[in-house]
């Protein structure tokens, strides 16, 4: 099985065995710049050579990719990052290849590989959610993953939050990705200090360094009012925390359990748990999603 | 079959037909003040009254309930309104008249009758909002209604619009059903020109009236807030609106299409309509969901 992250800044190619251990891997960065053809023969040429030089057959392809995609079609629709547009990805891989090939979103393969494996093994209600340079969900619903229309579902960074708060990339004011991403806290701590910082050494300062303080606390202040709506909405008995912010550990975990203590009336809290897989999550769902489809296929 | 409507005001039981027309329809008040096992008591009798007097064998009873439901055990956990608590009404129902119970949701069921037979009928992304004295809703997600724990989910009244808003009765501040809901608009519209009014009469003073302008758009755009979120979070392609607030018609519909069309950026606006069952939605969905339980039990 070969698995490809396709991701903004970096592509990430794995070769599993059935166990979904790496028995290869090859990165190349994506540089995006260079358009989306290039990068496009990029991806293609990295499938290429990792089946070439395998120690066991490839069986299938999965690739994870950002964006709205077309699963059912095997089309990458739209991605803002890498800035292409109806890319049949599928039928390109698997002319390259001459191996059954699937396009997954990356978002929800990773909160999908958490669900079944990682930090929400078992757990039928779910949110997973990743914190990064932006805010994206993955949501399990009585057992099964919501991947509603074209991969825009579990868009948790654009609930609104505030109001005529800050901009957002999307064009929307308020949206807790503009408050409460890992992006969004450095621009806001520059904004104030005049020095622009990590997350992770805002996280140091905090306690020390009232403008840390103040911009952490608005943060997770917003991060418990969406993830309390989402509570209401959709009753989770756990919610899985990813992407960058998440490596902050208690800095982030703690008041962010203390502000949904505080807001929570009838509701159910959730369990807060950091996710388990780290960066192979992608890989990993992308995996897992194409064994069952071999499997599937084979029963049939 | 018997279907059961149990109201915070009145309890509505119908003989219903396999085409779910009402052969025969008993009401009377639930006086809920009375406690809840004189209401217990009220809702037995009334469907040992319909049962015994029935044109048609009654093979099975559904009674939908509001607050929290263990439809898995038939009990009703808790209703704020009715003032009960653990009520084993399958139990007692299938005691009583010694034929097959189920005890589901009352809104629940009104948005499953509307998602399979009403204005949302084969639509699989869709939400339905009852907006009436609360604000609720039901959720259907790739074609299956999400039924959360115990009749949680849907709780889009509790999604939090304004940050220090106003007291909701659940206890939090700002939630949607403390501006947007008939009730608040009611008693904003009070609060701030001492006359008392229904939602009906303040919908035909918009335009004369300032006060009920500003009102209503205080209503209108939390709630555009609130379903611009669950559009960014569960993207449906149809929000289905009903309860008394539904029938103010283009004076609720008209400023809310346009609100939400302002907010949304990189989302699909979904089409906004009323619910088409009206009052019977309840008993329809109870009906259907019991229909649905009798065939698969003959078919196994």
């Amino acid at each position: 099985m070969l698995a490809v992250d396709v991701g903004g800044t970096g592509l990430k190619a794995e070769l599993l065995g059935p166990d979904l251990a790496p028995l290869r891997t090859h990165t190349t960065p994506t540089d995006a710049d260079r358009g989306p053809d290039a990068v496009v023969e990029t991806i293609l040429r990295l499938c290429a050579d990792l089946t070439a030089t395998a120690p066991i057959p490839v069986a299938a392809a999965s690739l994870a990719v950002p964006g709205l995609v077309d699963a059912e079609q095997g089309i990458a629709l739209w991605s803002a990052n890498i800035g292409w547009r109806d890319v049949p990805l599928r039928k390109l891989v698997e002319q390259r290849l001459g191996i059954t090939a699937t396009v997954v979103h990356d978002l929800a393969v990773g909160g999908f590989a958490e669900a079944r494996i990682g930090a929400g093994a078992g757990v039928a209600d779910q949110l997973f959610i990743a914190i990064g340079t932006g805010i994206a969900g993955a949501i399990t619903a009585g057992g099964i993953p919501i991947t509603v229309g074209h991969g825009q579902a579990g868009e948790i960074g654009h609930v609104i939050v505030e109001e005529g708060g800050p901009l957002c990339g999307c064009g929307a004011y308020g949206c807790l990705e503009a408050i409460s991403s890992a992006a969004a806290i450095s621009r806001h701590y520059a904004d104030r200090s005049g020095t622009k910082r990590s997350t992770a050494e805002i996280a140091t300062r905090l306690g020390k360094d009232p403008i840390a303080d103040e911009v952490w606390a608005q943060a997770v202040q917003a991060l418990s009012r969406a993830l309390v709506s989402y509570v209401s909405l959709l009753a989770p008995s756990i919610i899985v925390i990813g992407g960058g912010l998440a490596e902050s550990g208690p800095a982030l975990f703690e008041p962010l359990r203390a502000a949904m203590a505080a807001r929570v009336t009838f509701q159910s809290l959730p369990t807060l748990v950091p996710a388990k897989l780290g960066a192979r999550a992608t890989v990993i769902g992308a995996g897992l999603l194409a064994w069952d489809k071999l499997n599937e296929e084979a029963t049939e």
